[in-house]
C-alpha cells in the first residue's frame, strides 16, 4: 500500500545520503552552504576577471542557474583556464564582501580546454539571440538562455508527476506506435522497418511494405487518449505524458512534428466543470510549484517573468463559444473558416485581461465522433478548449460519449470496435483533456519560438542529430 | 532555487486539499478509515456472494490492489448488480467480525451493467492463464493480474524520477525521432509522412519519400545516449526514459519493437566502479520503495514475490568478460558465437546464487564505437553489463571516449561529426548506462512474457488498438 508518510521519511534519509559524496553539485553546496567548510566543485568556467592577484571565475555545472564565484590566486591560473574550459576546483568556502558566498581555489585542474578561436560559437558577456543559439543544437545547452528552459522543463515534469501521484492518479505508458490512423486527419506519420532484407523475410501474400512488419498499417500517435480511455475504464483516473507527432506541413512559432503532450481521463466525470475545476488546480500547481523551484530560471529566460502572473490568484474565466463569437464580432476579430484562429484566440485571451479562459459548448461538427453530446442542445458538444496567452489554445478536452448505441452510430472505422467495446461492460462516464508541454513552457517562460522548449527540436525540413 | 522543505510542506498542504472532494478512491479510504463515518466510493464489482439478508460485494476502483467490502442490504439489491458492473455507493465504514474495513451500504447505484453471456471474457474467482488474458488487450486492465502489473509499472516509474530528482539529475526528453542510423544495426524503423498529398507539395529536385519530409532519412530511435551526451557536456548529470524501438523479426519472450529505457550519463565519471556504484544504488532503491509502495501488487502477481530477494542485502558481484568465460567453460555451458547468449547470462546468474552481476571489461570488437579503451589493455573497452535473473542482461553501460582523436579515428558515419564536437570545447569525461524498464519488471515480479510487462505490446505481427 502506497503510505506517504514513510515515502516522505525514506526519501528524506535517501537524500542526507546522497549529499556525503566527494564533491558537490553547485545547487548543493548553494543549499548547504558553510563558511570555512571544504568543498569541491566541477562545472565550466561561464566568465573570467583577471585583476592584478586574483582571478575571479563564475562556475556553472547545470545544477542550478546559479554560478559560483571562484577566487583563484595567480599563481594557480594556467593558459588552458579560459571561458568555456571545464575545471575541477579544491578550495574553501568563503563570503564575498558583498555577502555572496564564494570558493577560494586550492587547487586548479583544467579538464578539457576550449578555444573559442577554434570555432566555438558562443562569446562570454554576450546574449546571442535565440536563433543564432538555435542554429548549434548539439552545443546550445551550454547557454544560459537554453539551460534554463532545460531545468524549467525538467522540473515541471517533476511537478506534473507529483500533481498526479498525489492524487493516486496511474500513470500509463500509452503506445507511439499504433494501428489507429482516424485522429489524425491524414495527418500522420507511417512506420515501416528500414531492412529490405527483414521485409524480404517476413513478406507474405497480401502483405506489402506498410503492412509486413506489424501485418497492418503502422503510425506514429497523434494522441495516448483512446488508450488511456481502455485502462480508465478498468482502473480509474489515468494519465500519461509523452511524445506525439504530426506530419503537418507547417512551419511557425506553435508547431513541431515532435512534441509532449500531458494527457488525463477522468473516471466518473459528470460534468465539464468538474474537468474544468481538474484542469485548473492542475496549472496552478505547475506555475506556484515552478516559481519556487526554478524563481532564478525564469527570470533569466525573461525579465518579466520575475513576477507572478496576477491571474493566479483569481478564478479562470469561462465563456461558450456562442458569446466568444460575439464578441470577437463586436471586437471585429473575424474568420472565414469555421472555430476560432491563432489571432481570434488572442483576441479573446485579451478580452480576459490576459488570464487564460475556458471556451465551452462547441458546435458539433468542429470536434471529435468521441465527445459527448449537450444534453439541451444536440448541435453542441461538452467539449473546451483552454486558450492561454502567448500560444492561444493549450488544452483541449471534453466529456467523452458513453452511450453505447449513439458512439456506435458516430464511429469512423471498424478498427475501433476495441473503443466501441469499452462502453459495453461496466461502463462508466468519463472525461479527459490534453495538455501541450511545449505551449505551457511557451505561456510560462514567455518564449516565443516553441523550437527553443525542447532540446533537440523537429519540424518539416529539420530533424538534425 | 530547488527547496526541498517548503516543496515538502506545499506537497502535503496540496494533498490534504485534495482528499476532500465528494467521495474518495478506495486507496484513501483504506489509508484514513475512520469507522463510522459515511463514505462514497465508485468502482467495479470483482466478486458478489449473495446470502439470506445480506449481498457481499467486493469493489475495486484500480487506485489499489486491496478490494472493499461492501454489505448490501437485499433490498438494495437490484438484477443489474453483478460482476463486472460498475457502482457507486454511499454508506457508513465499519469494521467486520474479523476486524477488516467494510462500508455497509445505504444507497447502491448501478452505474454500467455487465452481461457476462455478451461476451465478456472475464469470470469471477477465476485466474485466467497470462496467455489468455493477452487476447483482450483492451480489456484486460480488467484484470487482477494486469492492474497489479500497471500499478507497479506506475510506481517504479515514480520512484524513478524520484531517485534522480534526490540527486538533481536533469530529466531530459531526448527525441524520438532521429537521423542518426548508426547505433541500431540495420533494425530501425523508418519514418515518412503517410499523406502523398504532404509528400508532393514538399517534393524537391534530388529528394525521395524517405527524406521530403526532413531533408534527411529519417528513424526511430534506438538509444538517446548520444543525445544525452551532448546536454551533459553543458549540463552536467543527465537522464532520460521514454520509448525506443528495434525492428527485429524475433519473437521471444524477451523482446519487443517498442520499450521503455531508462538511461543516464554521469558527468565527471572516471571509473566504471563509480558508475556501478550508481546502478547498484538505483535498482535497490527502486526495489526497496516498490515492495514500501506496492507490496499487495507484488504478492497477488507472483506469490514467490512476498519475500524481498535474499541480494538485496549483498554488494553486487564483478566478474570480467575472461573471467565469466573461464566459468562458462567449467561449467560446459558453451557457444559458438562471440559474446554471451541467454543461456550463459542465466549461468553467470546461477553462478552467483541468483544475485545479479556485473560483467566487466569487454572484448573491443563486441562493443560500440564509443566505449573507452581500458588503459592497460586496448584489445578490451571500459563496458559493463549487469545480468540478472529471469532475463539476463538488464543494463548495459560504458566509460565513454572522450580523447577527441582517438574518437574521430573511430567514428562510424560524417553525420555524427556533432557527437565528435561534443569533445572540442570544455570536454569532460562521462558514463552512462540504458536500463530496459520491461526486463526491470520481468526480474521484479516474476513475469516470464515481457508481454505482461506494458499495456499496449508490440511486437512482430502485432500493433493491435
Amino acid at each position: 500500500m502506497w503510505c506517504k508518510k514513510s515515502f516522505i521519511y525514506k526519501f528524506k534519509n535517501f537524500f542526507n545520503l546522497t549529499i556525503q559524496k566527494k564533491y558537490s553539485v553547485i545547487a548543493s553546496v548553494l543549499e548547504n552552504a558553510n563558511i570555512g567548510e571544504n568543498a569541491e566543485v566541477r562545472g565550466w568556467v561561464k566568465n573570467l576577471r583577471v585583476q592584478k592577484e586574483l582571478i575571479f571565475a563564475d562556475v556553472n555545472d547545470g545544477s542550478c542557474a546559479q554560478k559560483l564565484q571562484i577566487i583563484i590566486p595567480k599563481e594557480l591560473k594556467t593558459d588552458a583556464l579560459t571561458y568555456g574550459s571545464s575545471v575541477h576546483i579544491r578550495g574553501k568556502l568563503s563570503k564575498s564582501p558583498r555577502g555572496q558566498l564564494e570558493l577560494v581555489a586550492e587547487n586548479v585542474e583544467v579538464l578539457g580546454p576550449c578555444v573559442v578561436l577554434d570555432g566555438y560559437p558562443f562569446n562570454p558577456r554576450t546574449t546571442h539571440p535565440p536563433e543564432y543559439i538555435r542554429q548549434y543544437i548539439h552545443l546550445r545547452s551550454r547557454t544560459n538562455y537554453l539551460s534554463s528552459i532545460l531545468r524549467v522543463r525538467s522540473s515541471i515534469t517533476k511537478h506534473i508527476h507529483d500533481f498526479y501521484s498525489s492524487k493516486k492518479y496511474l500513470n500509463v505508458h500509452t503506445p507511439i506506435l499504433t494501428s489507429n490512423d482516424c485522429e489524425g486527419a491524414g495527418e500522420v506519420f507511417k512506420v515501416q522497418p528500414d531492412c529490405e532484407d527483414t521485409i524480404k523475410a517476413m513478406m507474405q501474400d497480401g502483405k506489402d511494405k506498410d503492412t509486413v512488419y506489424f501485418g497492418s498499417k503502422t503510425y506514429l500517435t497523434v494522441s495516448g487518449q483512446l488508450h488511456l480511455e481502455a485502462i480508465c475504464r478498468g482502473m480509474g483516473n489515468v494519465y500519461t505524458l509523452g511524445p506525439t507527432f504530426r506530419a503537418e506541413n507547417a512551419r511557425s512559432r506553435l508547431h513541431l512534428s515532435e512534441f509532449y503532450m500531458l494527457e488525463a481521463e477522468l473516471a466518473f466525470c459528470y460534468s465539464l466543470e468538474q474537468l474544468q475545476n481538474h484542469i485548473e488546480e492542475l496549472l496552478k500547481y505547475i506555475f506556484i510549484e515552478t516559481r519556487h523551484t526554478n524563481e532564478a530560471d525564469l527570470s533569466l529566460i525573461d525579465k518579466e517573468n520575475s513576477k507572478p502572473p496576477a491571474w493566479l490568484q483569481k478564478k479562470f474565466a469561462t465563456l461558450t463559444y456562442d458569446e466568444a463569437q460575439d464578441i470577437l464580432k463586436k471586437k471585429k476579430v473575424v474568420n472565414t473558416e469555421n472555430g476560432l484562429n491563432k489571432e481570434q484566440e488572442l483576441a479573446l485571451v485579451d478580452y480576459c485581461n490576459g488570464a487564460p479562459v475556458f471556451i465551452v459548448r462547441w458546435p458539433k461538427d468542429l470536434k471529435s465522433f468521441y465527445m459527448k453530446e449537450c444534453q439541451d442542445d444536440n448541435t453542441k458538444v461538452e467539449a473546451l478548449d483552454l486558450l492561454a496567452p502567448i500560444t492561444g489554445e493549450i488544452v483541449g478536452g471534453s466529456l467523452r460519449e458513453d452511450d453505447y448505441d449513439r458512439l456506435k452510430s458516430k464511429l469512423p472505422s471498424d478498427k475501433l470496435n476495441w473503443y466501441l467495446e469499452l462502453r459495453k461492460f461496466g461502463n462508466i462516464p468519463t472525461g479527459g483533456y490534453g495538455l501541450g508541454l511545449e505551449r505551457l513552457l511557451q505561456t510560462m517562460c514567455g518564449i516565443t519560438n516553441i523550437k527553443d522548449t525542447l532540446p533537440f527540436p523537429r519540424w518539416p525540413h529539420n530533424c538534425s542529430m
